[in-house]
């Protein structure tokens, strides 16, 4: 399944390895001796692959399926096909994407410095990092042990990255503390200085934004996306929040842990989210707003003041998505109770 | 017109010539050795200029121009203030589009290798390219005849260009197979991991991301766009689909051929659109939707799951712009109705 | 409260060269000579910072505060604790962001280049300028007195800087003329062709973009931005203007001064914005769409043709914000007069 110019592939693994890698079990009758060679998608899967059904829509697909093995959960046993090995589990889709990282592991690009690469001689380099190409480390900077950094990157001074980091290319870091294990993708610009201003008629004066941008362990923040120092106070990412593509995170924004910010969101300044908060693409968070715990905002949703915990909103401005869905239920009959015609 | 601290300027061309580069005909009585110096837009045009009309909107202004010449449909010729030299065509922005090539042709860079360019000796670089300072070439690329690579790009291992790809500055490419003439601005950044976890109380799990993208000819890409490559399957854009700046498209997601997506538009996880789709600016396509051949989707619409095709959407959900146009003016009569005033 | 890793600080003063800074009056019976060592925000400031109220909303937080002393509002003076020092003036937010300035003075990077950038013989380079490493200057750039440009920034052919300009990494700037004290962050891309397209059935013609961006003084852009230039007339970002992070701003738009555009906004070709104008984060403006002086429209809200001077826009249509505030508002009235219950 996987391009060989692009991914490493390992040999073909028994069912008996496999299903310690995913934590699954066989189920009756099935030879822990049978290898498999690949990992593949439901459609595309043939006798030697190994694939896995995680949603009752694709359970026709799943009874026609050619895959050797299937990674199903215990309800589903059933249904497999006659001659299909089946390995039953809690997660099917965590249990493939383990087995996809074992017969797939990232190539971990080379611990070694690239000679054009500019490093302040006051800046600490861990052990084992890999710093690539044209990249320029400024004083007093600190990099933890195994990280690493992909070409043309600039980290500005002071700022310090914990064990195990890998940032893209292109980005820029500033102003920030980062801890363990964070990735960053290309073309992401952190530690910016805050768009606040004092204005009036007299002309503008630019606050000082004196703050940083706390980034703790675990986190992933995607591609050209933008998080801006604080104000005074920090801005905060909280442990293992992930944050997609082309997302703009303002000053002083304190972000919980395990968050999920899908691509094109934005969260204006001051805005607090709490733990395990998504927000679907394109949603936008106005500045001072609060979200709870938990609560899910809806793809290109607008949020003006406050989301309680646990809460699934919707629209703009953002109502609880029942409402909002029997909203636009009754705005449509109400038109098309007018007379009109559906095109 | 053109600034030439910025674009080359040829020399004055006679009508007769303008008409072979726009395949237009002169109007009777028009002098075919007359000199045009340049273009010029409707407004500002003088004797030595051509320029076009393409929109009724703007008669008036063509019949008080002091244009020496005007491309123009064979219906407004009559239009034409004495005096003036008429090309006839069919197209007049597009023969325009030709005519102004002409006189300010694009100035494409030197086909050198800048030395600081570090490319692996694994790297196949075709007949007549020019690379830019400090670009990264890794391992076993390909880079077809005749390509253009910005200063400060980084091309990853085993991506491969097709002959005559632009690519601009600081942009990253992964995981991609491109095709021919395909033009990627600067800062975008292709084939980054997707956005794909399976998460639940316990934690999150990557899902590794094993597919490509794969670019198909004549495509453009604009600035600090992303597009992610695909879980298994790959990311597709089709041929000779044109996508504006801080555009995002997610892994799995299928493009057709020939499409429009406009700035800051996005498309969510495996979502499919045909041939000929318009998605206007700011429009969001949640994941797993399709979009029919040559529909159309206002800006800043939601598409939440399905279009037809050749149908035209507007609002969130999205839904016919008639139906749209009727709802929000039905809900503005509404207010009115009420004895509000407005602003 | 500045960490010295990012930020200098300068030593203690006094109340009344603070007040200097702050062009502020020293309450009655405060003390010229209390020194204070630094800013601090409302709630965290101690007996040796200065701190500034400007939103009576804070009103208590004020009265209960520890800070040795606070810039305040002629009326809240008497709204002091007990042995507060007060410094009275119109604008707290304003003087607190000068006294802060005073503290943590911006550091300006040395006025050096580095020996890494590449610097196209024929480029003008003005006294005191800074250039970071791996930055690329083409032929006939000029760039005025005192500018900084950041680490692997690309300056295309031709392109003008004035004065004091400040340009972060990772940039390209490309076909624009650009005042003086302009600062441009990371990733920004300027200049960049338009998305001007002749389409039909029979295939696509790129316009060619013969403009310029010209971008006046004290202009301020923000990280990943991306202004592309006209087709013909120029893009024109008039003095003054701010722009937040993520920003579109498409080819031959024309933008006043003074004007504020947050995060995430975008518009699209040919449109006309007044002076001082605000549009709110997310914020779509369609193509040939005129904007009036200091109107503002709020977050998220999408304009399709015209916004008279001074109005508060919202709303998808854009409508006056009062009539959008009541249409929402009646819709969920309506919504629970059917007798459904919140969440």
């Amino acid at each position: 399944m996987a391009d060989p110019r692009f991914f490493l592939t390992t040999p073909p693994k028994t069912l008996a390895e496999l299903a310690g890698i995913a934590e699954a079990k066989l189920a009756d009758g099935t030879n822990p001796d049978q290898l498999i060679a690949d990992v593949a998608t439901l459609e595309t899967a043939g006798p030697e692959h190994i694939a896995f059904i995680a949603n009752r829509r694709y359970v026709r697909a799943f009874t026609e399926s050619k895959a050797g093995a299937f990674l199903v959960e215990p309800t589903l046993v059933e249904r497999a096909p006659a001659g299909m090995a089946v390995l039953v589990c809690d997660k099917p889709r965590r249990a493939f994407a383990r087995i996809a990282a074992a017969f797939h592991p990232e190539e971990t690009p080379e611990a070694t410095i690239h000679p054009t690469a500019l490093i302040d001689p006051s800046a600490r380099i861990g052990r084992d990092v890999g710093i690539e190409a044209h990249v320029v480390i400024a004083a007093n900077v600190s990099i933890g042990d195994g990280c690493r950094i992909g070409a043309n990157t600039v980290i500005e001074r002071g700022v310090e990255l914990g064990a195990g980091c890998v940032i893209g290319n292109n980005a820029t870091l500033s102003y920030c503390l980062i801890g363990a294990r964070v990735q960053i993708a290309s073309g992401a610009v952190i530690g910016n200085t805050g768009f606040g201003y004092d204005l009036d008629a007299s002309g503008r004066t630019k606050v000082p934004h004196l703050g940083r941008v706390i980034i703790e362990d675990d986190v992933e923040i995607g591609a050209n996306t933008t998080i801006d120092r604080g104000s005074g106070p920090d801005t905060v990412i909280g442990r293992g929040t992930v944050i997609d593509n082309l997302v703009m995170i303002a000053h002083n924004v304190r972000i919980g842990r395990g968050c999920i910010l899908v691509a094109q969101a934005g969260v204006a300044g001051s805005s607090i989210l709490g733990d395990y908060v998504t927000l679907a693409g394109q949603v936008g968070v106005a500045n001072h707003s609060t979200i709870g715990d938990r609560a899910v905002i809806a793809g290109k949703s607008g949020v003006l003041s406050h989301v309680p915990a646990g809460a699934v909103y919707a629209g703009y401005p953002a109502m609880p998505i029942r409402e909002w869905r029997r909203l636009v239920g009754q705005q449509r009959l109400a038109y098309k109770g007018k007379g009109s015609k559906d095109e």
